[in-house]
Formats: C-alpha cells, structure tokens, sequence
C-alpha cells in the first residue's frame, strides 16, 4: 500500500494548471502498477444486501452529533438534541436528507401515517378545504432548492457558544435540498380567501402543535406545500409526509407535519413567537417577526478542528445563503481581514439555495484567519461582528456575557490557521 | 379518519387558479377539526434512534427491486441484479443516492477503503502521478449536476422486453446527481499530455477491473474526477471513493471505483467495446463508440401500472435529457400522437442532467395514449419508434423477434390509459 511507501519521491509542481500555486504532496511514480492493485475486498453483510435501497460505505462517519451535544448532555439537563448538519463534510449544494439539521423544539418526530394525514385549510376563505396526500399530488407541482436556517444558528446560549468548535457546531443549522410540493398560492386560490385575510397560521401534527404565523404577500409569493425531498418523500425528521417550505424565511416558519392552515387577520402571537424567536436587544427592547434570514456565509473547509497537512496549495470552499434572494458575490480575506478577494461562485447560483464558494489559496505555513463575506442580490452585505457592535451599541464584552438568545446572528466567521496546520474558532476573540 | 367518512359532500371545483380543470377529489369540510387530530405516534426503534444519520419513514417503500428482477431469477440464469430507479416516485430532478440505479457487469461492489486507494495517471504524459484521496481533496474542485444513463436504458433482452410494465422497468437506468470531484482536465495538465496521445482508458478497482476508452478532447472538456455524489461521499454502489464522471456520455463510460487513467494513442478496444456496447445493425454491421446518448423523455407519472382514480385533473410530470446539451423542448401529446403542446420546463434546466416537465390534463375518462417529446439544444428530436424502424430499415416485427442487444434506444415512450384509469405500456403494440 502505498501509505507506507514513505520513500517515494515528492516533489513540487508548477504547471500550467496551478500555475503558481504549489501542489504540495502529490506524489510523482514512474509507470509502476498503482497501489492497491489487490482486488479490494467485497462489501459484506448488511451492505450486500441492501440492494433495495443502498446504503452509504462503512468507512463514512460524517454525521450530525457534535461534541457540544455530548458536552450538554454531561453538564446540562437533558435535551432534545438539536441536531447540526456536518458542513465541514458538505461538497456541493445539496444536503444529503440523513445528514439534514434537525430543531424539534422537544417534540418526539411523529411517525405519520400518510393515508391517515391531511391538510385543511380554513378560516377567512369561501370554501375551507380539505386535502388528503394523493390529491396534493395530482395538483400541478413545483421543485426548487431551498436553503433552511434555524433564526439561531450560530449564536448559541452562553455555556455553549464558547465550546463551538467546528463549522458543524457554528453553522450547523443550516442545509440545503430540492423541495418538491403545490404551489400555497395555488391551494390558496382555491379556498378563496376573503376580505382582511392576511396572515396565515401554520401547524403541525407534533405533540406540541407548533404553529407559524406568517404574512399573506409571502404566502402568496413562493411558498410550497411540499411531499418530495432530494428526489423522495420528506423524511420524518423533516415534517413526513408534508412540510410548509417559506423560502429565506427563518427555520421554524417552514412548519413540519403540517395538518392545517387558518387564514387570519393578523398575526396571533403563537407559541416562541413573543419569547424566544425575538431579538432582544441590550436595552431590553425585542424585535418580533424578523422573519427573513440576513445575508451569510461561512467557510467550511478548512474550518475548526480541521489540520492542513502542509504549507502549499489548499482550495478554500465554504457555502454563502440569503434569506433575501440570491447571493452575488462572496469575497475571502486570508490576512485577519485586511485584504478581499473576490471568491468563485459555483454554477447555478439560485435564489435562497446555499452558493458554494471556491477560491484558490496557497498557505505559506505562516498563522493566517480566513474569512468570507456574502453579499445578497439587494446589495446587503454580511457584517463583521464589530459592526453587529456598533448596530447594537455594545461593547465586544456583551457577547461573552448575556445570556440572551441572539437570532439572526450573521456575522462574519474568522477561522484561525496556525503554524502547525490547525483550524481555530476565534469570532470570541476578536 | 377521513378515508372512511365517505359521506362526505364531494364537489367539482373550478376556481381562479385551476380555470377550466377540474379538481376531482378535494373534499370540502365546514371548519371542524381536521381529520387525524390525534396526537400520532411516536417514531419506534431504530427510527427513532438513526440521530447521527437518518432514515426515512417507515411507510415508503419505494425500491429498486422490480417485478422483472423477480421474473428474471425464476425463469432465467442467476444474474447480478441491474437495479433500476422507481422513477415513478420520482420528484424533481434529484435521484437519492440509495435509489440510484445501478449496473454492475457481475463484480461485486468492493469495500474500498479510501485510506488505500488512489488514482494513477501515466502513460503517454510527462509526469506519471499517483494521487491520494486527501491530495485530491486540496485540490480545485466543481459540483455540477449530471444525469447518468446505462446506454442499454429502454431496449432490455427480448424476453424482459416484453415483461417490461413500469417506468422503473422500461426506463430506470438513468438517475440524476450533484457529483463534486476535481476537474480531469487539470489533472491531466499536471501530468502532461504528451504529443499523440488522443486517447484515455480509464480503469475500474472492482474485480473484473472494467475499462472504458473516452476521447482525449472529452477528457479535457467537462469530465470529473468526483468523489462526491449529492452533497456527501459517493456510495460504494456508485464507485466509492473515486468515479469518473463522464457527462452526456454513456454510463458505462463513467468508471466506478476509479484507479487508473491511461494516456492512449487510440482506443484499444477494453472488454464489451467492441461486444454487447456497439450497436449491432439489422445488416450485421455494427456501430462503436456510438459515446454520447441521445435527446430523450419519459412521462413518470401517469406511467405504467398506475392507476388514475378517476376522471379530472391530473399533473403530467416526467423527466427529460441529453447527452448533447440542455433540454430546450418538451411536448407532451394526450391523443395518441396526433397533436402535441408544449410542456412548462422547470427550472434550472442544466446541462446534461434531468430537466423536470410538466404539463396539466384535464382526463375526460376516456381511453387516452400519453406520450413525451424531447428536442435538445441542438435541435435534436426525439425519434417515434417508426422513425427509428425507417432509419434502420426494419419493420416493426423487428423489436419483437430480435434477440440483438440495442443501445441508444431513444424512442418515444407511448403510456395507454384505458378506461378504467389503468396505465399500460404499448410500445410494443404500435
């Protein structure tokens, strides 16, 4: 195996393809048979006979418990695990549907009997309605990829914002996945909504029926009703068999297990919606229905905990969402933020979908902080945290000592290199 | 439970947003609590505890497993099972990579383990390279979403041909991803592509070590050297670690478990090049390195063994693609082939991947044929199957009686509904 192979030459390459970047450990051969030429050994047990629906190989381990869950759990009292998506992990745009975050709010996922659920649909409107899954089904249908974001994905309670130490534990409550459903404002049309209609309340079928109260112009905009997920049906952890899936709105707005639909007349302060998923600010004063999600990004690799090998080239990638829109330019500071640059925005850049970002780096072995800053089609850009400082007129110390729930925090994420290759969580820092 | 209280009033709704289409099935209610307002069970056993990588709903069942792997074990010689996508149950463009389809020419799927594998580059370069998968990983690298398709998709043995009821079964050999890898072109630039060499063959790690020969100016164009498949690592079915992603180009091309690319001066001829992949001619003149598929559709739902529940509104839905390019057109006929309107394409429609079509039928009750018709960005149609007879100068006989292997079968797919609201697959009758 060529793992142990320590003698074999290595070398430095200036191509034309990475001209200037230094390749650091890619290993010149001459024509010899590769390595693992052995016939590898057949997938055994349970892999060989999951024919029906494949399962992932035995030497993957990414997955959505972090060690502040772990941490909470020895220190805390017991909670619903909030479960984070592993981006430090993530290629692509796409969440693969088991690694998808998962905020419950201490309700155990219901396991939903689809032939026994349905939708109704009623309140201020002509014809309430109501719709079992097959005749959702036969209803013109939509697909887009969507990002979701928990309103409080990182910025964490006190205790534990200070041990978040990976990208899975700072932005983890965030994923990306291709929604399929009925357009709402086509269901909508059909109950007929009347006169002083607007507001809609949302709920689900969770023991603690948790409901969303969002605006009508959004409800009629490009909200879905939706069954599909990457391609199958949503899982349970994601509100099977029917999710409201509110595009850039806030995490708990896309209501799971969704069971009924009332059209109101304003908004009836549901459950979290005057407490926790408001905005203190220091003067004491909260903001309530902040409802679309700021202009974010953050870089996933390298991120915390993370070690690069060596000096030499290293692509820096990360993702970058906008609850307004589509994001049209990230840009990556590699020197603590002094200098930016403009980073690649991976093709199709969609409308509050996760961007992946790409850009070129060639570390000098030298302490460095990267970055990176999104900006949103409406010219919003993602602030550092002293800006978020000076908006909320505190000093650096606010964020070490409140125990506030901060949402909406969307400040730029430093990750610290050091000479010996490994990634550190400095936003505390600074 | 709603499902048994039939009594209740049934009417046909013809609102603003379905003018002229009627919605057959939606039941109207007067505001009661909706059915299904007990709380629903908890999630049990193993669902409840797949936290770290979840499962989904124990109500779907959607397989790959189909009624011809069944028929095909009883009546024929044991095969390794071609598992095809249920692309009945298809939603969006997306195929979840526990669905994906897979063909596998005997060998088992190997347990690689990635610590051990690596990629080597040599031949006619100036600079054989072997490459690890972290020094991959480092490297630049592009996610970009492609469909796969077996080049024998749609034409199965004679004696499958004909048994062949489902879209699963007649078209399941093509599924679509978001594949993340490095791009070949800037491998090959560090390796260096010495004068003449024109060709590739890129080899497999599996047991029978499966070569394919792929065109130098292929090679250099979109070609990826992936090792991700939907936002996590590729599935050992897929080619765990390392696949080359060849777009466009038939899916045996697409090396799995990726060892070895070899810089040629010419295709050599690998095992099935010139046997069971070249299009055998009725003259007995065959075609070879016939690569890049053809503009292609299939409707997924209505399809084959369906059933409608009855007359009214129904959402066609089905997926096209193209080995040359993005779709530009889908029509959809519902008389048979007679007229033809055009299908609404759902957006992003991408290069050389699944474009979703939709397309909304009012069904009168009556005996109906349904059909799809894609042209590419080239202006290339999709043939009838009396198109293709004339262009091989067959009669239609031909398909029923010949045992030859054909591939690049691109015919229009017609779907007869019968009366009843069943679904049948005639394309053998016509």
């Amino acid at each position: 195996m060529h793992s142990q192979q320590s003698g074999r030459r290595r070398f430095l390459k200036s191509g034309a393809a990475l001209a200037g970047w230094a390749v650091g450990a890619v290993r010149s051969v001459s024509g010899q048979a590769p390595a693992g030429s052995e016939p590898p050994a057949a997938l055994a047990g349970s892999e060989a006979s999951s024919r029906d629906y494949g399962v992932r190989s035995g030497f993957e381990t990414s997955g959505r418990l972090t060690h502040i869950q772990a941490w909470v759990a020895n220190v805390g009292p017991p909670v619903a695990p909030a479960l984070r998506t592993p981006l430090q992990d993530s290629v692509g745009i796409i969440t693969p549907a088991p690694l998808h975050y998962v905020v419950d709010h201490g309700s155990p996922t219901p396991g939903i009997d689809p032939r026994q659920h349905s939708l109704l649909i009623h309140g201020l409107v002509d014809r309430p309605l109501l719709f079992t899954l097959d005749e959702l089904k036969r209803l013109p249908a939509v697909s887009r990829i969507h990002f979701l974001a928990c309103a409080g994905n990182s910025y964490l309670p006190l205790e534990q914002r200070q041990n978040a130490k990976t990208v899975q534990e700072t932005h983890g409550w965030t994923s990306c996945s291709e929604w399929t459903g009925v357009p709402l404002s086509l269901l909508l049309q059909e109950v007929g909504v009347q006169k002083g209609g607007t507001w809609i309340q949302a709920e689900g079928a969770e023991i603690r029926k948790l409901a969303s109260s969002i605006p009508m112009a959004k409800a009629l905009d490009d909200v879905l009703v939706a069954y599909g997920q990457n391609g199958e049906a949503i899982r349970p952890e994601q509100g099977y068999p029917l999710r409201l899936i509110v595009p850039g709105f806030e995490g708990i707005r896309n209501v799971k297990w969704l069971r009924r639909i009332k059209v109101v007349d304003r908004p009836y302060m549901m459950k979290y919606e005057g407490t926790i998923y408001t905005n203190l600010r220091p003067d004491g004063t909260a903001r309530w229905f902040q409802l679309e999600l700021e202009t974010n990004s953050v870089i996933t690799s390298p991120s915390g905990e993370q070690r690069l090998p060596g000096p030499g080239f290293h692509e820096i990638t990360g993702l970058a969402w906008s609850g307004g829109g589509a994001i049209r330019r990230v840009e990556v500071s590699t020197d603590g933020g002094r200098t930016w640059k403009d980073a690649q925005l991976q093709a199709p850049v969609l409308a509050k979908a996760h961007t992946r970002f790409r850009f070129p780096w060639n570390w000098d072995g030298k302490e460095a902080v990267l970055q990176s800053r999104s900006t949103n089609e409406w010219g919003e850009v993602q602030p550092t945290k002293a800006a978020l400082e000076r908006m909320w007129g505190v000093t650096p110390d606010y964020w070490l000592t409140t125990t506030n729930r901060i949402q909406h925090f969307n400040a730029i994420q430093p990750w610290k290199v050091t000479s010996d290759g490994r990634v550190h969580n400095v936003i505390w820092e600074t």
